[in-house]
């Protein structure tokens, strides 16, 4: 799942499923986020109209690779999240109203939490079997206004999902040496 | 590694060795990072006169528990990062000078590349057979003054690692409804 995938750039015509990506969820859900506010909200793009809708907010060297894909997934963090505080922290309900009278630390920990769900969201879609293509490089306000037009969601992520293709991958990208990253004390 | 496993809250006495840590980081390192830029780093604090720096810094409920875990991860995101880009991105080195010029851009890709890479390393944390206790509740202005003096490195998580104790779980907090999160067009 981190070793052995890469980012996938092409993928094979085999459709997936709306339960494989149901599926998706049922695993990325359960990885922690602070205060267990899950603030990630995912929407998912079949192929035709809405699809298309979409390409127009990509990057143009994005475009061809979503229309392509299987599925496709806007990968959002709600602004309100903080309503649904009682239910997922019933000991300590009283965390929704700190969030509604404080709007940098909701908009902090909506950003912070949901991009945390992502990279989980990510491997979920590899521990099923599939394969990822995540990318930044589009209009966020574009597709917010397209699809999120109340104004709650605001997008963070676009991933292509699908089984992998016969040529899926560039050549792997070199990562940091580990005395690049890693400091001990 | 998402359905299993829970935020610990306890660990047992077992060590967890520098070797075990380093595997954490040789997994989460091959998920990937828009542009490859790979801004997150590691700081582990080993128990003693180190980690008695960094619990000062904890917020009150997590004192305890980052006094008493095995092994304790400072994780933090590089605002130079942008300095690697000529051997991350051999391609587009050119992508080191846009990101020099543009400090809010850099900023930005630094942060959402950093916290997808958090959540990498919490569940590479379990795919190594630890427990991974994530906590936000922490004086990163502290934590930075005392552990990257020199501006560089800024704390974004800090994970307490360890093996699972006798009681390491408290009850399983609620998710979402899937309803409530995902969407299709």
């Amino acid at each position: 799942m981190f070793t052995g995938a890469r980012t996938a750039n092409d993928f094979a015509d085999t459709p997936v499923g709306d339960d494989e990506l149901t599926a998706v969820w049922e695993l990325a859900r359960w990885a922690p986020t602070a205060g267990n506010t899950q603030p990630l909200r995912v929407l998912y793009v079949h192929p035709g109209a809405g699809r298309e809708r979409l390409v127009e907010h990509m990057n143009e060297g994005n475009r061809h690779k979503t229309r392509s894909a299987p599925a496709v997934a806007v990968l959002a963090r709600d602004t309100r999240f903080h309503e649904h505080v009682p239910v997922l922290l019933p000991f300590k309900p009283e965390l929704k109203d700190v969030f509604a009278a404080d709007d940098a630390l909701r908009a902090e920990t909506a950003t912070f939490n949901a991009t945390l769900q992502a990279g989980y969201f990510i491997l979920a879609v590899r521990a099923r079997g599939l394969a990822a293509g995540p990318m930044a490089g589009f209009d966020a306000a574009g597709v917010d206004a397209t699809f999120f037009p109340d104004g709650r969601y605001r997008s963070i992520l676009v991933v292509n999902i699908g089984h992998p293709g016969e040529n899926p991958w560039f050549g792997r990208l070199p990562r940091l040496d580990l005395d690049d990253v890693l400091q001990w004390v």
